[in-house]
């Protein structure tokens, strides 16, 4: 223990001359934490690694130089005046120089998300401790021992769980006194370590209606070692939010099935990644999760039910700090989950996510952001205001309710050209495979390019008086041939059938509306938007000039589109990189408004005049309007 | 939801003229609360009881009278200006008077311990909220609803178990936002009922090696309302600490067994307690708990073993506060078990609990406070410095290892008078049942008497040069009889044997030791002590003057010597009905000092001096040697 009676002793470190005062007994490694100055060290101050070299000029008021040192600092190096840092006993006032190749960069710079910076600063914080063994003149209980060393590294209010608690006293001693700490926000130490491994892992997951992803990060350099996903399995339970509601609400034990099932599922993906990764589950000390409001809400075990009643009322808006152990996780047991804050019940901790990743909420300029997935979430706004709405926009472009549809994998049409001339069709399919079925954003294509060739009319509907092999009638459903058997993976003709654009007219008009909603709420029209963000997996593989002829967005010039993948995963990990990144997240849930479409009253009209391609009030369209000047269709 | 952009208004309670400001639709009971005025309300608001009489001078500013107060207030008040608070919805600045009948006293002050006067004002606080129904203009989530209008009442901090937000949704809706909230330190929801009772209850526990009792305490007026006590179970597993200790730490499970078998107890207890005061057991909100620092670590699941191996370092020191769902407790689950700090390994949370209940630790005068126990604690000090430290005393005060040795149950004999002149002996027994044994207070008195009459000698042989029929030898050991078999309900003559003597001397001498070095160590004399404070169950049925002569206490006037009872758990109580004894508690354990007696330089010899009756230096105990010159002994 350090004797409180000595004076205090002044150390200056270079070339920051950043001066503290520390206690006698301690070494310049101790000092320099008390500094805030980080020293490289790869075995936590044994002295076995000899990195921690140091400059020291008046070694007069340092402990003489150890075997140790000897051994790891060459005689030149020695003549002038290195030292190692773990090794060197203050004894007195001291100038000590930090070479550079000694240094630990203490701030660095990550990115994520839409070229947002931030600096890495995780909850966690994991370093070696030596505690005074304790004997008969000093009896201090293992808690206040262990809390002692660490108020002399700074970290003053120190708690620890009751269960963590009843483990101190044998791990302490099994560790002969020389211990790893993980620190949670400074104040909670959540794990006691033997083995001086300083690697901290975290993971961010994002539970999606139909896809959950998990990346398992190093908290040390922000970077991701590992990327996991699948299905979610609560589908069989029902593709979309509201069948899981009332599956949950309705099912005895339906929830906590529900529950139990998503855990199960991450549970699997965490252990897949620590495996790929060589990382022990044990040190994963920080979880983040993002999810729309019902995923979310069936993941904490909260009951959903209101989520499906007017009007629409969460459990809870703010974020969620539970321990692991309790939430059912399968990582270290004191691990801290965060789950990011929602908006409303359809806009959800993902939606959070979306603007923190995009940072519109930081732009002067005026962003229109869409998360397309099996709800969908727009925003319209800038850094003074950002209104939020959802769109029931159902999983039609994840292939649902479409008679070929399928999701974006192997074999997976992704993009459709046709020939006005001929009607032909050129399309490409996901890893090139041969096709096995049209995703969402092929789907977009066919329709603009239908549209675009006169096959389909302004509703939709087929023209009759093309003439096509491609064109034709089944059991009274008219259909279009995207590929034919012989071409096929799938043992028979890919077709389009005009219910099936109906299925993603009514999706587009859903989405469509809701940004023609915020606009007017906004005063914003087209021109004053800067920026559009398309975000979610479908997006990355979407045309923009379709999405744009069929009406899904506004008509914006397309250098302002940009497509930005999973943001809410994205949004996540910055959370789980940065504390500071989740006081923003806090801020965004507080701050952007929401709009309820379902009483809205410019809601239906905005829906009705968004069933048509592009839209009702074509002069607003005025790209498709020249295209189809141009290609004389306007007159027909 | 108070509609925030309503101008606020000013209220003004008298007789105190304290102004608020509050919003509109408030009623003036909730006004009340926000400006921290007791208002009587039996019915927790609902216009039930008539009990929130107040009256009000311009009547303009409140809505109208209604038929729940036409019910409640005669008509001669009614002209008065009387209204019920809980009715009356404010509308514009008014003034308020709160009739003497009608003030809750904010102020109370219980007694405790030696006379121990403090504020009540436990951790938890329970009362009744209005919640405004959600709409679709309105859907702040359910945990925000809450908080606001918790914030609206100067609660701004508001947390919530995991476990108790998934219930939330449920609760709010089935109570239709009527809700009866119990907040913990007045940060923490930790209770959310339907019911309007607002009757809050509080358990103090003490474990005692031997014995386990708990208090049922009224948390609103501080009463007591039922007490309940048995046996430590563990007792099974051994009769000292050192016993547990060693099979906690050498059975495989043995921790987990003797943590199940006082949980049991516990549990048991409450169960009893509740029952008897017709208390539902989810109203037990807050738990306080006192123990030494062995059956302290074995309730929460410690491993006791560094206890019984130098230098004794415990876990923990500081207070623990642990949620009762977490320990085992059967009370609301989301209660808080407070157990108090320690002080070191054998001076525990009960040790704690008898300096606050007896005030030493406040007092200007110098005291000496011994608890006897199993283990017992001596202290000497007073404000400026306490000094404490621990007697392996034994049981031989609870009658273990004496032939005749019985606890104080009835029938025990507790006194003992021996006539000088022919040895006859005069008792008395507990519920004066037929003598069946001899309890530690008479062991004492025994001592004493059989001492001044020259039945034993210094060293507590027999005289054998005394002609009595009382005084015999059987299979080589010399008795004394105390009770003949005709008299005893034991069926046998009761008898005390030069053995039983040697057990009480042991006893004696280490509690007499631990006092003489801790006297020695504070510098402090016999003239110097001021108070003497006699703890523990034990002590109500000693005799003082017999304590003296045997040497248990210094020669210290008897007029200054005071039984203060289970001061373990009335200080625990202190502490369940005061937030502020909490941080007391806190304080007496971070700054009373100790002294561990196996290593003190002094201890052994004290310990040998104190072997003698009552002491090797006779010049110590003045009050004997007068007495043995006076019946001429002195000169034998």
């Amino acid at each position: 223990m350090v004797n409180e009676d000595l004076e205090k002793i002044a150390v200056v470190f270079e070339p920051q001359g950043r001066k503290v005062e520390v206690k006698k007994g301690m070494t310049i490694l101790d000092a320099a934490r008390v500094a805030g100055i980080g020293i490289r060290s790869d075995c936590g101050g044994l002295g076995l690694c000899g990195k921690c070299l140091v400059i020291v000029e008046d070694q007069l008021n340092l402990s003489s130089t150890s075997n140790v040192e000897l051994q790891h600092i060459p005689v030149d190096k020695l003549r002038k005046g290195f030292r190692l840092a773990c090794q060197s006993i203050i004894k007195g006032n001291v100038r000590i120089f930090v070479p550079h190749e000694s240094r630990l960069e203490t701030r660095k710079i990550l990115s994520e998300g839409v070229g947002r910076h931030f600096e890495l600063d995780p909850a966690i914080r994991k370093m070696q401790v030596n505690i005074p063994r304790p004997n008969l003149h000093d009896i201090t209980p293992d808690f206040e021992r262990l809390c002692s060393v660490l108020r002399d590294m700074g970290f003053t209010r120190i708690e620890m769980d009751h269960e963590l608690m009843q483990k101190l006293p044998i791990i302490l001693r099994r560790a002969d006194w020389k211990i790893t700490v993980t620190l949670w926000m400074e104040r909670e130490v959540i794990s006691l370590e033997e083995d001086g491994a300083e690697r901290a892992f975290g993971v961010s997951i994002d539970v999606g209606t139909s896809k959950i992803v998990i990346h398992l990060v190093n908290l040390t350099s922000g970077e991701t070692v590992s990327i996991k996903s699948m299905e979610n399995p609560q589908i069989t339970y029902g593709e979309d939010i509201i069948s899981r509601i009332n599956y949950a609400v309705l099912r005895e034990d339906g929830l906590r099935r529900l529950q139990e099932l998503v855990l199960e599922a991450i549970n699997t993906l965490i252990d897949e990644a620590c495996r790929e990764a060589g990382v022990k589950k044990d040190c994963v000390y920080e979880v983040t999760v993002v999810g729309n409001t019902a995923m979310h809400h069936i993941l904490l075990g909260y009951n959903p039910k209101q989520l499906a009643i007017a009007p629409y009322v969460p459990v809870v808006k703010q974020s969620i700090n539970v321990k692991a152990k309790h939430l059912g996780l399968k990582v270290n047991p004191f691990a801290n989950v965060y789950v990011l804050p929602i908006i409303a019940g359809f806009v959800g901790a993902d939606a959070v996510a979306d603007v923190l990743a995009s940072g519109i909420h930081e732009a002067d300029e005026v962003s229109l952001l869409v998360d397309i997935g099996t709800n969908s979430e727009v925003f319209v706004g800038n850094k003074e205001d950002i209104m939020s709405c959802s769109c029931a926009a159902g999983s039609a472009f994840e292939g649902m309710h479409i008679e070929h549809g399928v999701k974006a994998v192997t074999g997976a049409i992704e993009k459709i050209k046709i020939d006005p001339r001929d009607y032909e069709v050129e399309y490409k399919t996901i890893n090139d495979a041969k096709p096995i079925g049209i995703c969402g954003s092929a789907m977009v294509d066919a329709i603009a390019e239908m549209f675009k060739c006169g096959i389909i009319d302004h509703r939709g509907h087929f023209n009759k008086n093309i003439s096509s092999k491609r064109l034709r009638q089944e059991n009274g459903v008219h259909k279009f041939v995207i590929a034919w058997r012989e071409e096929s993976g799938a043992g028979r003709d890919i077709t389009i059938s005009e219910r099936d654009i109906q299925e993603i007219i009514l999706a587009k008009a859903a989405i469509r509306s809701g940004i023609a909603v915020l606009m007017k709420e906004k005063g914003v029209r087209e021109e004053g938007i800067d920026r559009v963000y398309i975000a979610g997996a479908f997006g990355n593989y979407l045309n923009t000039e379709s999405a744009l002829f069929v009406g899904l967005i506004p008509d914006i010039p397309l250098d302002r589109v940009r497509f930005v993948g999973n943001t809410a995963i994205a949004g996540a990990k910055m959370c789980l990189l940065s504390r500071k990144m989740r006081s923003v997240a806090d801020n965004i849930s507080r701050t952007i408004r929401y709009a309820e479409l379902t009483v809205h009253p410019m809601f239906h009209k905005e829906f009705i005049d968004a069933l048509i391609i592009p839209h009702r009030d074509l002069s607003k369209y005025p790209t498709v309007m020249k295209y189809l000047k141009e290609s004389r269709r306007l007159n027909e």
